[in-house]
């Protein structure tokens, strides 16, 4: 390894592009040598907009390259844990965007390949990156609200997504509520024992007719005691909604959404305030940055990262019992996943 | 009826003597003539303390005194239906606490009393004249929200009651989560369908040996599709914490707690503010007067009471049920309930 | 002096009417025998809506009346100052709303006479016993903020009065600023030693031509070395604002506007909340309330009021300072003043 | 002029390094081609940190490169006039730090040299690109305020400079509140008549003994009959206060300080939040941002600076007038000042 760590960037879409401005223009000690997708032209547009020597139409062929210390992997969930298991056979560092896969079969060989090739895995829960997320994190760590007892999270998006991508996308709880569920995980430091989730098509039927819902609430039961609620919506016409509240023995801690500025406005009929940062894009920028920057150092320092295999493979095993309890009516336990 | 609607008070604990204040100094159109309970002493101080010309150890007897137009019923909850069918027969209009009863047949039974005798009958669930809670209503009615999607609310107490008052109590969903059951009902404009609680014993391991919890979430599906989440703890150590979050099609609206005063302090560590305030004294002060000040108009103006019969029943039923779900560990429908 | 202390009311307009009610339904040990107003009618509705025993329409002839241990004096300005020698003479309690006068001299006439009477003299500065303004203060006194540097005091009204009233008010400084002057003088335990005013009619030119202004900012220099600053407005068009900010050696304390509800309102183009409380009626209710209790207790118990008539003098010669300010375009001192 | 506006960063100091860094890697079509300061070691490191291919000890020498588009001014005061002069006859553009120089004089054959050579100069006051401050602008600008009455602005520093740099600094009316000078005049929109200044020694009297004040309050008066108010200290121990308040005929807007992250604490005695962003260089990231994707955009689009050499020049013209406010103890006309 050179004295930058050289990444391949596989799947040039959205967050592909988001990670590759990141890491070409805010994080010191990485450099991409090259951005693989199978649409040839999203590479090259990457390529040519962050000036990336290299572009390739085939992900495999790029991390058999002698030149790769790394891949980041930003392509469709379907094709996560064959890259995963390629990356690992080729002993590349591997950050991976979630999910890992929607099966819990694909992850634990993508895990296995993995543990066997002894190389590094990140998984891309970037929220856990998040100066709120993180802040309310320490505060439980140090005590500072004693025992944790209730942990209510809010997760809303400004809108929902394609009913295209609604009908691939695994389901509001495999696609939309992990996240939270990698949260919950994150902030109780502790297992979900049992979920019990409600759900509704109360934003669109289109998304009904798609098979999946677009509201919902799971009450979460963990091993260490704590009770935990999660909301979701598909739309919050005020923006992204994103908060938590952690109560406990000694006290509370709550986030608040970022805005994009702090001015009021104090009118004849009422005092106004501007929408709350709009999208992911928007509120979660440091964290992707934050996330990736500690994928480095922790390759480069040799370290385990902050964001384990596990941490990728329990959320999906929650979303699954979340799914079977909307759809069989009663609490599940995860014992009964697989 | 005089000018002024003569009441007597039934009762002189703690929230007899809150009521006699506020009829006495604070509501006008009315006059305490006589206070009651079975504890003379209490009686008697009440009646020193407000000036109010009449004691009675013998409620009942109170009930049928011709120069009494209404009774306030504070005593105990196993009084309350006695007292209610008592007093319905004598025709006297009736402002009862809440609950009616502990059993659905009792309250029953004294709906029935209030129904033939055509007299007026309010239930004591005094935060629906709280002004945030007011103002959320309000909001939904007027469609600021657009529908309804999700109900949140939020209800902690400073602290535990006495262990003995735990083992009458009926428990934390009929003693304390009733309160949030009625604001559901209230808010949402809709019945409850069915409910699904999960409870644990985290503040203290007395109140799970006196048969209670002490900690639980539930989550409420509605007749109008809404879905419903309540956290209760019976111990937040900065205060009384009460709030509500209704997410709708069009928007949120959202309330915080109530502080002593608006001053924030910024030292070299922190930027602190005062504690909530701290229990139902301080924090629901104005909305004790403002529901007796509504009695006194409607009995007044021959209207129907805000907080009907039917609205001390429901949140009871809803009570059982979620006792239910809760000891069997599944959803239960309301249905179920009798 | 019986059990109550009985107290005249003298004067029953706006402010009369709103200490006859306090007095009568909120503050105990206390009870008004007498309300006189040399405008008859003004006094017997006063009389019948709160129940008072007695009306007069001769002030004077009530303050010789021996049933009378207290006078309350919420007349015109220009009779407060013969009404408190009148009643310093007969050896009654004295609380006069604010100003004692607007001549020095007529000021210096009364406290002499209070002084040789022996009698107590509270002055109605209510914003002192506000939970707000008296947090700061205290915040202040234990040193919470170190030693005080910069005072902001911001005061501004809904709307102006009427033109009638500006014209013989004594202008902003005497009649708005006063308030904000004795604020100063409370929070920071000094004196003014110097001040600097500017001033501008901006928000109707009929208060221009009626020879006062309606938008003014003051610097404050202070012989402890605080810097004070004070900005009034006649018409904030979101209502009253009234707000402090001092900053200090070690920290800084700040208030904000008290609110009607909590409630914030998340809609598709902002944040909205409802506007801070009007006026002061709703904003300072409970600190008249306190004021007037706070007279009873020292009375009953025979300690020095918390306004004195030196704090009724004071802000009157800052506003004369203030004044002269203005007019003669350039910093004033105290010392200059009489 | 190539693809990318080539750039000559003149200074290696502290804010040198921070634009340097911006310029790099996140301002879109400009190049840093050389870095020059007198300190050969500080202009190296700047080159090795940022891979800035060619570095210099003579900034006169690169102005007049001819492979340098423009000069971003950054060193010492008393040099950008000079430096100015240089860069304007070899036809440079022009983004030059505050101030321009402390003498009158030479700033005007400053803004005489660029005029002369139809350069662009665009002077560095960040702060109008902060999204809070230029909020409130745009507010101001669309009406939303209506007519503008008062604006107040507190600026406060989290710890004063070191004596060494007070002592050369020009005083805090030039070296610290002229920031806020720059800032009135940007959200009134107008000029400033008239200055009033009062300060004192409270932090430091280290300050004192070197000359300056560390503590002051200045009122404008301003062409458009807008009064202004200004409070700075040199220490806030709760770290960087930065806001403003602008009162007008039809509302208020006003900011509060930008924070690390939106959690509050709960706990048993008080309600806690992190303090506000500790100084400039975290606060003002973005500002600096902006103001220099605009200069590279208003250079390669030849469009005119967003801020410009009178605004340069303005802002020391009432640093002097606040200065001699303050020592001859009267308001000053800006029309004494030269």
């Amino acid at each position: 390894m050179g004295t930058k760590l050289r990444v391949a960037v596989l799947g040039a879409g959205r967050i592909g592009r988001l990670h590759i401005g990141h890491l070409s223009q805010r994080i010191p000690g990485v450099v991409v040598t090259v951005v693989a997708d199978v649409i040839a032209a999203a590479a090259e547009k990457c390529a040519a907009d962050f000036s990336i020597p290299s572009v390739s139409n085939d992900p495999l062929r790029v991390i058999s390259d002698p030149n790769v210390d790394a891949v980041i992997i930003c392509s469709s969930t379907d094709t996560h844990a064959d890259l995963i298991i390629a990356a690992a056979k080729a002993k590349k560092q591997i950050f991976c965007e979630k999910p890992i896969a929607l099966g819990l079969d694909r992850i634990d060989a993508a895990l296995d390949a993995v543990d066997k090739a002894g190389v590094k895995l990140q998984i891309g829960f970037n929220r856990r990156f998040d100066s709120n997320y993180r802040r309310v994190h320490d505060l439980i760590r140090e005590g500072a609200i004693g025992d944790l007892h209730i942990l209510k999270i809010t997760s809303r998006d400004p809108s929902p997504p394609p009913i295209e991508y609604v009908k691939v996308s695994g389901g509001l709880f495999l696609d939309m509520m992990i996240h939270d569920f990698d949260m919950a995980r994150y902030l109780t430091g502790s297992e979900v024992e049992e979920v019990y989730a409600v759900g509704a098509v109360r934003v669109d039927p289109a998304i009904g007719k798609a098979g999946d819902i677009d509201t919902a609430a799971v009450t979460l039961k963990f091993a260490n005691g704590v009770i935990g609620t999660i909301d979701n919506s598909r739309k919050a016409v005020y923006g992204y909604d994103q908060r938590v509240e952690a109560f406990g023995s000694r006290g509370m801690a709550d986030t608040a959404n970022r805005r994009p500025n702090e001015v009021r406005i104090y009118g004849g009929t009422e005092v106004k305030e501007d929408l709350p940062l709009n999208f992911f894009v928007e509120r979660y920028t440091e964290s992707y940055i934050r996330e990736l920057t500690e994928f480095v150092e922790c390759v480069t320092a040799n370290r385990t990262p902050p964001v384990t295999g596990l941490d990728g493979r329990m959320p999906v095993a929650i979303g699954y019992a979340a799914k079977r309890s909307y759809e069989e009516h009663r609490p599940v336990a995860l014992a009964e996943i697989r």
